[in-house]
């Protein structure tokens, strides 16, 4: 008798990240996974990256949260498509709440879809949800000690955005020492020094961004 | 027939929460459960409070993180006995992790023993570990917007340190607006500015938590 193996089971998730990958395929789009701890900016990254786009990329953003709707608030007032999927208590986003995000949206003529992740540094690294690109934000006030500390995100991830940069003359934030770890556990890493609150860097990030996404 | 009812089995966590309890109270022992972000300050807190406790209180702590041990031993480098948790990807600590812990220390006169957990806002805020306190962190340079997308760390908390407030110039952190949302979530909690680099508001934690745990 034949014995019934049941991987696919605990594969679900990559299956429907499957999915959403044909479905993203089907319509030329684009989609970056964005994550990070809380507060690192994830949402402020978003709402210079879609000024740095617009004219080149027509976007619409997923914002996941635990609870509540000021990001996508936020997103929707400058005038870009964005849904809210609200995880009820979920440290993570997985791919079915994204593949329901994906069928909701119009995605007539969008390049990009920005999916901002639930703020946390672990769980999220874990499940793929379709994604071009796993994009990931450390702030410098969370300091530069924490690679060795998560280092499933920091070596899953496509690009490091090293976020609020202007902070750095008031912390004992070392930038060289975190790079060079992190080249040490992810060799194809891109790595961009961004301040959101100064603007600087955005434009190269932007600029790279496009480049993929046309590419 | 009698029908088993096997409610217990997904109480596991929280009956060796109780068997941590009955551990410490055996011993007099307060514990403290501190919560946070990665690189909220919660080591530095850890070392803030040991200085600041010093005379009065013998501790001892247990790190809880996902890979390495780089604070336990700046604590043990103190003389605190301290002692490393490696969850291996989990994004919290159980109380059987504690458990373990607890029964490896010295707990010989130990008056406080501080467990720091692995930086996420989220699921250690569901996993009762035996502590007297949950205390959590929060760093000015995550916002003020948190507590609405992290509600039951938020509301769960029987303390916020709000630390960095060093930064506080510059950022758009307003303090006011983040401590009376948190009061209107969170009835009983007790909130103190710190400033681990500064030392600012440290003494009134550290006094109030030598009352607490003397009491």
């Amino acid at each position: 008798m034949e014995i019934e193996v049941l991987e696919g089971v605990f594969d679900a998730n990559e299956i429907i990240a499957r999915e959403n990958r044909s479905l993203l395929d089907a319509r030329g789009a684009f989609m970056l996974n964005l994550m990070a701890s809380p507060g690192a900016g994830k949402t402020s990254i978003i709402m210079k990256t879609l000024e740095g786009v617009s004219g080149d990329l027509k976007c619409a953003v997923i914002e996941g949260d635990i609870a509540g709707k000021v990001d996508s608030e936020k997103i929707a007032a400058t005038g870009v498509q964005a849904i809210q999927i609200n995880t009820g208590g979920s440290c993570h986003l997985e791919a079915k709440q994204v593949n329901t995000a994906l069928e909701r949206l119009n995605m007539e003529g969008v390049d990009l879809v920005i999916v901002e992740n639930v703020g946390n540094l672990v769980c999220p690294a874990e499940f793929k949800l379709g994604e071009d690109l796993k994009v990931m934000i450390l702030s410098v006030a969370e300091g530069h000690d924490k690679p060795l500390k998560y280092p499933l995100m920091f070596s899953e991830s496509h690009v490091l955005l090293i976020n609020k940069t202007d902070l750095i003359p008031y912390t004992d934030f070392d930038i060289e020492a975190l790079e060079d770890t992190v080249r040490k556990m992810n060799l194809q890493v891109e790595i961009f020094r961004i301040s959101c609150r100064t603007g600087e860097g955005v434009s190269d990030w932007t600029d790279w961004l496009k480049n993929r996404v046309r590419g």
